[in-house]
């Protein structure tokens, strides 16, 4: 699936029909030949009609999974073909087509478990459809992800894009900035409740395994956020610090994990901190990303970790009104496809090293 | 006190005599001619031995509060005298100097309130000698200023210096990143419940104001952060921005304040909803401040708003550690006297225009 002449096969999916997916895939494929071989799971008709809606003269050869996927070149896009349940247009949603949406994941995580792709790229659905189509429980692609691989846990991880921070201080693995998070998208007074040693540990084995076999750092060097402000001075803002989330980190350094912290947030987030450091672990949503959706100037991707393969997403929604407008940015897809392209072209190499 | 010649007094308290503020504020007046006149406000002798001890030639004229101030010059600081109370060696804290850090503070707020200065600017001070001291209860520069001008509620602001933002797209209020705190030094688990409406409005109030006042911004545009992840999307991530934060920010837009939000912090913190913003504030402190500090690249000053005058401050601590060393870097001091110099001149342009 992944040869030096060609570059990885990357399933990916067009997302929510009414949303912008569709036509990000198709303007990156435009414009940009990758270093990866793009295949977008989908329906063709559908991205046939959004081309000609935006002006994009595309070539949409259709292909099944396995079949042998060409070379990239500017205005192709190969698709691994999915029907809509019914026909779709820009910012209507319809309760019918999440079982499309849906497909399309199945698709792409068979391709990557058989080996069709070496990983996958997501452009974002609509949670709010599928669950109104009687998928109660859904809560996204990255638990969705999870449970198709029958896993029990993954991690989300952000990350900017190298390229626009050529003016600012090199981070180590190659000036991205990346942040995984010990929680996700909880309400803010259940946070410091769910900070547990166990989940902690196994939060920072997957960042730790995940940086090793996808971006290729051999000895990652990991900086850790205590939970409260000033990463709780000693025990006079908080206690979660001392009671829990140091000795969680002394257990794993006793495994050989190399880890800095708890340390303040905000002392951590400045270059003289960062610039040692591989990935940041976030105690929460808020400590994290905001910095990342900054420093990314809003170019950033969504990584999730602990998958059999990389998975990259848009750090965006489906973005309903501006659908069919073309006025979208594809700066995150594009971002998300050149991770994907890296974290598996690296994940190969190391394949190909490793016995 | 501040005339269009010579720029406004500003009085700079030279903070724990065992830390790194006595030097920084040598360093400064040693380099920098700056566009005010600080004072530098502590023992005299200390100063002049520090000076010695980093090789520095400077002059040191006692002065008092009221006496004329000349035009700043580099390699002269005058000083407002307080006396040690034992001798200090650098690194080395001592109770019975806790009182002489105290002094400074009184005779700058008294400069400031009889007229002798127009703000003050404060190096750091060790908040644990002074508890041991048996200063029980004291918890910090801010809220001794706000006890000594006699009023109930204070709001910590931080800003980046604009300067070094050249490349980055322009802020409205002349490139600066300003970002105030609802709440600031709490444990994270008992935040949610400290929002509440009555303070919340009391602090937007403030802000408002003193963006008005200090910052000669006629209409200030202030984005308010959310609570929750994504602004607790619509009551599934937390129910206090519908119940508490939106009611609030809806009745103060009755007043005639213009307020955007409650956003997610990780859209507000992005260029494209930054660009109209003079001010953000955060919920909470782990909220603002790493972006802030990213932001600013170790560049940032603190500033409290809701006092009689304004008072800057350097965002770091005493660094024990690198005291009489020289090597401890004077970026946010240059800051905290730059952003004390601009509010004051702005608050005098403001106070001769408007009656």
């Amino acid at each position: 699936m992944a040869d030096a002449a060609h570059g990885p096969v990357l399933a990916l999916t067009t997302g929510e029909p009414a949303g912008v997916g569709p036509e990000l895939a198709l303007r990156l494929a435009a414009t940009a030949p990758s270093a990866a071989r793009p295949v977008a799971v989908g329906d063709p008709a559908l991205l046939a009609e959004r081309a000609a809606m935006l002006g994009l003269s595309l070539s949409l050869p259709e292909l099944a999974p396995g079949e042998p996927v060409p070379a990239a070149r500017a205005g192709v896009l190969p698709v691994w073909p999915v029907a809509l349940r019914e026909p779709s247009r820009p910012g209507v949603l319809a309760t019918a087509n999440a079982d499309y949406v849906l497909e399309t994941l199945d698709v792409a995580v068979g391709a990557c478990r058989a080996g069709h792709a070496a990983g996958m790229i997501t452009a974002p659905l609509h949670k709010g459809v599928i669950l109104d189509a009687g998928h109660v429980g859904f809560t996204g692609h990255t638990e969705y992800l999870r449970d198709a691989c029958g896993i029990d846990e993954v991690v989300m991880m952000l990350a900017t894009d190298r390229a626009l921070h050529a003016a600012e201080p090199t981070w180590r693995g190659g000036g991205a900035l990346r942040v995984a998070l010990a929680t996700t998208h909880l309400p803010l007074r259940d946070v410091a409740d769910a900070i547990r040693a166990p989940r902690l540990a196994r939060t920072l084995r997957i960042l730790h395994g995940d940086l090793r076999r996808w971006f290729a750092v051999e000895r990652p060097r990991i900086a850790v956020c205590g939970l409260n402000p000033h990463a709780g001075e000693g025990g006079h803002l908080g206690r979660e610090e001392l009671e829990v989330i140091a000795p969680c980190l002394d257990a794993l350094r006793g495994e050989g994990l190399d880890l800095d912290g708890p340390l303040p947030a905000d002392t951590l987030f400045t270059p003289r901190h960062l610039a040692g450091v591989d990935a940041v672990l976030a105690m929460y949503h808020d400590q994290g990303l905001p910095v990342l959706k900054y420093a990314g100037f809003g170019r950033a991707a969504n990584i999730t970790l602990g998958l059999p393969f990389p998975r990259t997403s848009v750090d965006h929604g489906t973005a309903l009104d501006l659908a069919g407008s073309g006025r979208a940015d594809p700066g995150s897809l594009a971002v998300a496809v050149a991770l994907a392209a890296e974290m598996t072209s690296r994940g190969d190499l190391k394949a190909m090293t490793t016995p």
